[in-house]
């Protein structure tokens, strides 16, 4: 088994990155190779460009976008780890999505509608708000986190499972409720991996 | 009265770029300034930075974002033009939220919770979605958009008024149907703004 582990926070001490380092460990403690990609350390180009746009109609795919995917392609399971940003995750990541699931490879369109090409693979997007559980559910973040994330991403590529987990008011909580939290990430791989 | 146009697509000669064009105009026939910022012809940086971040909170913000923040606090209505890519917009409209967008300047924390700080300001985010009306209201593309673009980042700031519109199926739809669609648009501002 080959996990891929997709990573992104402009602060390599921040909490994200503890989440990203306890689900490696977790990861590897069940014996899944993990291929982790830092996306602020790789400086990752975000932005799908024109070039890229018809590269990808044409077959074309720029050679960096084609060894992320890959990458995709040989895992068997791919975490994401990100603080949500407006109600997303942040830019260098999305940009992740925008580039690397592009058409022909995540997904096709045929004469029954859109079909996903990445059968088989499990998803799962483990994400920070600073915002507490109540107010989150109240706006409707946990909702846009798992319709537009998880199930727009995982779940229109074909993945044959996917989830995501949202850990509230992060900024707020306490060290002890952090470790915690680092606890469920550690029963959340177990249980999904 | 004075507008600013936030506008991100790849291709100079999109459909998106004829619905940008049809806004300028429109606001223009009511008499509203309007600044445009093409994300793409500027080459924005949409990725947050370690110093970004630190520079908000010391209230050190970089200069490229200040002059950004700048045109957001003079406008009076801010219109953002882009296709959908994966339930939200591409990364360097993202990364403009995430940088532009930032704490002490959009929103602050107090003890009753956080205030936006943009009061009175109007916003219209205006998207094309690959998917069928149907489709998109089935996997909950519409109230993504929604709840994720306009009323997480306009309400967030403390907006007075704001409204997400999706033209849906757009590449697949004819020359007349598209008219239709910029025709639409211009109507929405004319009523919006």
């Amino acid at each position: 088994m080959k996990a891929l582990l997709v990573y992104a926070h402009p602060n390599p001490l921040s909490f994200n990155a503890a989440i990203a380092a306890t689900v490696k460990e977790e990861l590897e403690k069940k014996g899944i190779e993990v291929k982790v990609k830092d996306l602020y350390a790789m400086n990752f180009n975000p932005v799908l460009s024109k070039a890229d746009l018809e590269g990808t109609h044409t077959g074309n795919v720029p050679a960096d976008i084609k060894a992320e995917q890959e990458d995709v392609r040989n895992a068997d399971i791919i975490v994401m780890v990100a603080p949500i940003w407006w109600y997303s995750v942040p830019a260098i990541m999305k940009g992740y999505m925008d580039r690397v699931f592009s058409i022909g490879f995540a997904y096709e369109y045929t004469e029954s509608g859109p079909r996903g090409l990445l059968n088989g693979k499990k998803g799962l997007i483990i994400t920070t708000a600073g915002a507490d559980e109540k107010t989150a559910k109240e706006t409707g973040l946990d909702k846009v986190v798992d319709m537009g994330i998880a199930q727009a991403l995982f779940g229109f590529c074909g993945f044959s499972e996917y989830k995501s987990k949202i850990f509230y008011a992060v900024p707020m909580v306490s060290d002890e409720e952090r470790r915690n939290m680092l606890s469920e990430v550690r029963n959340l791989i177990q249980n999904f991996a």
